[in-house]
């Protein structure tokens, strides 16, 4: 069934590059430490606006930059390196090499080709904190931890003397969203293991970030050939498209063949950080005979990752032998992949999983290149039958006690959670999992909200990501219209990333982040004055809006015309909208008192006559039961 | 700009019939009186899953009955006539003349072919009741009670015994839902002005439907000929395809030429409630000039469409002149087409709207031919900025009062409400709502949660509508993902309909409904057992769920393999439950205790190890502050 790759066949991946419509991107330099460049696409408005431009948190990295030349064979550049030499504890050495099992054994013309450089890759030493955890702990600001700080607090500076306001009208359920956020505020945030910054020492090429309830809600897309469909160029153009659209992170879920090869491609080119399932590849390594895993094996598996970069692992640690008869009668048993796994693996040994049993040895591999746990919900339900029962909720306890024990190695950690989850039963899965986990950063897939629209699952899941993320969760997990039938591509893609861009954002907007609105205000001024391309430009999706727009109108007039093509040209509600404020501004405030006096009248005679009418009413009512 | 409508290109719509995939239409006979058949969808599981069908509700009419020979030149069946006229206190008349005006001047080849057939006009007497809501107060179950009655316990018959536990289970913000619903149940919340069953006497072709909080939510299609696009053949298909995916009542927003017209088709060939804004044809009256609107040129269009069937009319009766200066610091003002056209009405006569101060005669015609009233919010926000200002919750006071108004006068009447509001102020729209409005039916569009996403505003918009669902609206009025943009096409109002159709059932879910699962557990084993054709069959949308699937797997193999494109041949999850279950299957309870009790130790074994690290681990941080 894999698809063979053609190594003769193999081009160089095409990626998109250019900037989006209308924007730039612009690098600002913290006071904190101003050689630091922070990226953020502005977005300029027409000049009869005379609006200033608008200012998009940016996680395109340097493929939306026209300064920048783009060279997939080398990556992009890997400025992080010098920053993790500079604070030490850290020693370069040979590394791991690959071997024919790290791509499925695949070999000749099915072997993708290697990417072009190889770097040698970094570890701990332990003679010192390695960790963002470690560094906050010991009351220590990193680069990292100046550079989100910036990142984050897009548009704050400018709202400076209304955010306390904004942030008092929102709704946060007791997160404590600060005005402005300083790296100091970021310190406190990681060593309290209430956000991370994924960050592998040895992905030099990453554009930091942070993911915790007090920040803004994150969103990840998951990419990756499976042993069905897909190749190493579509996997990275994938990546890149992604990041593109917004996704804030992407996991690598590749399965089947020439996984090393293609995480390496990824990684060399990504600007954002970059997730695994790893016992997804120790599976390939002992030919998908779960019962054949071994802790040699995953651990083999854990390191060779380590040493490419990988950003964060999921780590179904929480998949204990005790819990999985509290699967049986569910409606869809196991539906995590790698929960399935380790089940299988459990009760064909009859052994606690070695996952959790080596909890403590995997700590200490993933805090040598600070690679952060993402505890895997192994035993989430795939129905909205399975919601919150007795297995979901035993592995979230121990996901709680695995979060400790992590943090007490030094490890930065996020959980994981559900899945499917009627719209009532989602605030339990959020106040749960911040009493067992210590608010470590919840990151859920969906939740889907209903089982009866596949296809749709984007939206079904859209709904429960935004609520989920309003009430603490800290990065959403995209689904795309595929979910449930197929592979995703291209389009798919784009589509669950801007869903999820708008959940997250909708989220954010409830939470009251200062400034979150700013994006929202813009555009609506610019629909509301028929400024078509600022409406365009100031979307989501510039492409789609545009399309969707010319469809009906595709005239060029039609596109500064002061009309839509909902009322026409001859009657224009928002026209009217103009004629009101000149009304307005020219009424005095007692003209306005009389307006409310009158009104006051007439309604008191309407009652009046009502009451009269009701009388009657009911008498016509009795007379009339014949 | 209008488009010309060539008579002699004027050709028989087609509508789209023949049943949805493996589904059957049924009728089931009501015990209160076995003559009523009311239809519902029959989904037949493949023979395998050994698994009763399912039922769905249904919407389509008979257009998805091929037992019936659909003739749009001749209009559905009209068979509600009779009930009307057995009920008494009712007379046919001879009806208003059709104007020139009623078509917008449209002559010649630019006016759209007249429906073939023309019925005489009923209308109430005034010697006894008339609408469902008379009849309610007065104590009589119509046919109409029992036949919404019938349609909503859909499932409920065979879960009977669960199903307090059900409503138990949920959550409905104090709700009413029973465990079944009686004739007497119905007559009761209509009586209480809770529920209403939009039907005119005069559209006799209607199925009837019940729109309230204690029964599952509803969903609404716009559709309409606006001054720019579109033509007569088009609208009666799109409101035929509309119902097919399962808008519950569609509204015929129609613009510009041809209105008349154009809505007698669309009635005559309606198994749903059709909605309309009067004022809009009455704008068009008056050459589209808002200021030269007057009472009588409004009335007339009321009788018009009163004859005609339309069963509820959208009016903006509480866009009151001492209300309009309350807009004018608004970022988009009064987005809303018929609050607009009444704004600048009251300012060209500084004059208090007409809607209202005609307010009881209004009710006097609509009560004779029992339409609806759907109380427009012609002042709702048109951007999460202007959401719950001022000027909107005044119009919501006042819609308030008209709801005691037309209730004392016989009326039944819906509320309509916003619009765009951010997640955390839905709830008090709600709240505010249920309370000025003694519970009549809320009536909401979307709310979208955040304005960024133009092109995918069905979705901002489903997020808002899955929630005040479940809040307790009774009614969504969908979005598709033109809108701001263009007009929606075929494809658009599809896909507006399942977002909608979905956030409703998401709402049906959390508010406890019994029997609302039956769908989503079918579907979850059809997935589970891999029974790909019963997943696409219960699927909202079965075709595009096929689509999806054959995308990635196109071959037939693939739709009875036991496996998905997610994982691959090789190894799968769900296989890996069906182990679980035999292994659940063979263990003791005392072997379940040994495990939990081995968990437990192995537990404190990893706590032990952790505390002693921790002491260690902080040492290193501290030493190494260099």
């Amino acid at each position: 069934m894999n698809k063979p790759v053609d190594q003769s066949e193999f081009e160089t991946p095409e990626v998109t590059t250019g900037p989006l419509p209308s924007s730039r991107k612009v690098f600002t330099h913290p006071k904190a430490d101003p050689s630091l460049s922070v990226p953020r696409r502005m977005i300029d408005l027409h000049p009869t606006a005379n609006e200033p431009p608008v200012p998009v948190y940016d996680t395109s990295g340097p493929y939306s930059d026209p300064s920048v030349t783009i060279d997939v064979e080398k990556g992009l550049a890997r400025q992080r390196t010098e920053w993790v030499l500079e604070r030490g504890h850290v020693e370069e050495y040979e590394g791991r090499d690959v071997k024919p099992e790290d791509n499925g054994g695949a070999s000749g013309k099915y072997l993708a080709r290697e990417f072009p450089v190889r770097h040698k890759p970094l570890r701990g030493t332990g003679t010192g904190p390695l960790t963002q955890f470690e560094y906050a702990k010991a009351g220590i600001i990193t680069k990292e931890m100046i550079y989100v700080a910036e990142r984050e607090n897009l548009g704050r500076q400018e709202q400076l003397e209304t955010a306390q306001a904004q942030i008092d009208q929102g709704e946060s359920f007791g997160a404590e969203i600060p005005p402005f956020i300083t790296p100091e505020f970021v310190r406190d945030e990681i060593a309290r293991g209430r956000a991370v910054i994924p960050s592998n020492i040895n992905h030099a090429e990453l554009e930091p970030q942070i993911i915790g309830r007090n920040f803004l809600v994150k969103i990840n897309a998951n990419i990756g050939n499976s042993a069905v469909a897909s190749s190493v160029e579509e996997e990275v153009e994938k990546m890149v498209w992604a990041t593109r659209w917004g996704a804030d992170n992407v996991m690598d879920l590749s399965t089947g063949r020439n996984i090393h090869n293609t995480r390496e491609w990824i990684i060399r080119n990504a600007p954002v950080p970059i997730g695994t399932v790893p016992i997804y590849q120790a599976l390939e390594k002992v030919n998908g005979v779960a019962e054949d895993l071994t802790w040699e094996v995953y651990r083999d598996t854990l390191i060779e990752q380590c040493e490419q970069g990988v950003d964060y692992f999921t780590i179904h640690a929480g998949v204990r032998l005790a819990y999985i008869h509290l699967t049986a009668e569910r409606v869809t048993g196991i539906v995590s992949r790698g929960g399935s796994i380790m089940a299988k693996w459990c009760l064909a040994h009859h052994e606690e999983s070695f996952l959790y049993t080596k909890f403590a040895e995997i700590c200490d591999i993933m805090r040598a290149y600070d690679v952060t746990f993402s505890l895997g919900d192994g035993l989430r339900p795939g129905s909205i039958a399975d919601a919150n029962d007795a297995a979901q909720f035993a592995e979230l306890e121990t996901l709680g006690e695995l979060t400790k024990i992590a943090h007490s190695r030094g490890c930065q950690v996020m959980v994981e959670g559900p899945g499917h989850v009627p719209m009532h039963k989602i605030k339990v899965n959020m106040d749960k999992q911040l009493k067992e986990c210590g608010e470590a950063p919840f990151y859920t897939l969906g939740p889907l909200t209903t089982d009866i629209a596949p296809g749709y699952d984007h939206i079904t899941s859209g709904i429960g990501a935004a609520m989920i993320g309003w009430f603490g969760t800290a990065m959403l997990c995209y689904v795309t219209p595929k979910e449930h039938l197929g592979l995703p591509d291209r389009d798919d893609v784009k589509v669950g990333v801007i869903t999820y861009k708008l959940a997250a954002h909708a989220a954010d907007l409830a939470k009251g982040h200062p400034a979150a609105q700013i994006r929202d205000d813009a555009l609506s001024r610019a629909r509301f004055e028929f400024r078509w391309e600022d409406q365009f430009n100031l979307s989501l999706d510039p492409e789609t809006a545009r399309q969707y727009h010319d469809q009906t109108l595709p005239k060029e007039a039609h596109k500064v015309a002061h009309f839509c093509s909902m009322c026409g040209p001859k009657f224009c509600s928002m026209k009217i909208t103009a004629e009101v404020r000149d009304y307005a501004d020219g009424l005095s405030d007692n003209e306005k008192a009389d307006l409310q006096r009158q009104a006051d009248e007439a309604r008191k005679g309407m009652e009046e006559k009502s009451r009269e009418f009701k009388g009657k009413g009911s008498q016509i009512y009795l007379a009339s039961q014949d």
